[in-house]
């Protein structure tokens, strides 16, 4: 059977998170539903990151199993029509080999998290920030951010419930930048390494936030890592802002060329 | 009574616009209903444009007046408290001279038009960008765009129910600008005058957009424009890519030091 790469776009709100469960609605249950409508089912979809509840995807990458041999494009634009009009997009879809895989092939992800700090609820941006109402000091979350990149045992910034083998994880980027958006000023985080632990990118979000709030300072969140205590970490922040970026691996795997793909 | 100044943001989704309209929802029927969670009313608003349903307020100015002397983060505060869950939020407040009009005193008004050109439909800017399918030649539409800017009699580009006393307006700015937005490849309209004709930032999107297809040459625009004939129009694009993004005054209005204005 051909395999198929997707790479996956969706608003995580209406969604208990990527993974198919029962009786609650996801974005793999809502893709394998619409591959059903192609091809007899059941089919089930392998995800580069299982993103939890509310979380976002911007370029998710999932593989599939056809049976037919499906034109990459054609195959994006007929998941699409199914899909409507749940907010969950196919932005571009490539054929691969048949051993390659969406998260075991993968060499790197990227998260972003876009924090808006007004006071004034947000209204186009509901739902797709974490909002808060006071100003953060980028310099001091940098300062903080750069102690946590590199080769580190990140138990404290890992949630109880993580399932991976080690807390031992490089990180290789975690850059906070602040821009102007439509809806104000705005602090991004971008963090990216090979894998990640659980809630491990919301707990250094929530970390940094109190060093931007200047409730901690950049030499408590290097003895919060130092701690590997997970009551040494940062509250935890919400999901919303959070988005799944890209992943990487070794080739390329989508065609940049057209309007199907980006 | 005091009068008070405020710059109101709003999703343009669930509205038949900013007018108050019996039965239907609105933006300023929102605005209105929360005023008299403060005050006893009935309160009448008035605001610097009235836009069409489905389109977005960033930077919509509106006033009102109040019997109390309310310190104007905490009327903002107040009324954004009274306006949840509706996706309309209070940006800013100021107080005004009791002769300032947020609609006569208004010399400049901004436009803000979003063309996402992707064929997968968008997730997170779902109902917040016009989307279409194909590519378009930024060049050629800059070049028919700047055919449009001065002083013109623009019956051409103005809806057949359009009020304004005199089609003959000055366009100070229609710039046409490529950027790579979370969505993908997106065309950003600006467009700047003392005041608008209803329909006519549609008009012109739509024309704009057969010339990025091809389908219109910027010659055929010059045409449109001295035919002064409503038939000789594009297609008027749809609400759901417009923003009322900015509206200016002889003196500044909102004090831009606060995490309650922007």
């Amino acid at each position: 059977m051909p395999r198929y790469a997707l790479k996956v776009e969706y608003h995580g709100a209406p969604f208990a998170g990527w993974q198919r469960q029962k009786e609650l609605p996801s974005v793999q249950g809502a893709i394998e539903d619409a591959l059903a409508r192609l091809e007899p089912g059941p089919h089930t979809i392998a995800a580069a990151g299982r993103t939890d509840a509310g979380v976002h995807g911007l370029g998710q990458v999932a593989h599939c199993d056809l049976a037919k041999d499906w034109e990459p494009f054609r195959l994006s634009e007929a998941l699409n029509w199914h899909l409507k009009p749940q907010p969950v997009a196919i932005v571009a879809a490539a054929r691969v080999a048949d051993d390659w895989h969406a998260r075991f092939s993968a060499t790197e992800r990227q998260y972003l998290f876009r924090l808006l700090m007004r006071r004034a609820p947000a209204t186009h941006d509901a739902g797709l920030v974490w909002q808060i109402g006071h100003r953060l000091d980028v310099g001091a979350m940098q300062a903080a951010a750069d102690l946590l990149v590199g080769r580190h045992d990140f138990t404290t910034f890992r949630s109880s419930i993580c399932q991976a083998a080690s807390p031992v994880k490089t990180l290789d980027e975690l850059r906070v930048e602040e821009v102007e958006s439509f809806s104000g000023p705005e602090i991004r985080f971008h963090v990216r390494a090979r894998s990640f632990l659980h809630n491990q990118v919301r707990s250094f979000v929530g970390t940094l936030e109190r060093v931007g709030a200047g409730a901690w300072s950049p030499a408590d969140v290097q003895a919060a890592l130092q701690a590997r205590d997970r009551a040494a970490c940062g509250p935890v922040c919400p999901p919303q802002g959070l988005y799944l970026a890209r992943v990487g691996y070794p080739e390329p795997v989508f065609d940049h060329a057209g309007l199907g793909s980006r």
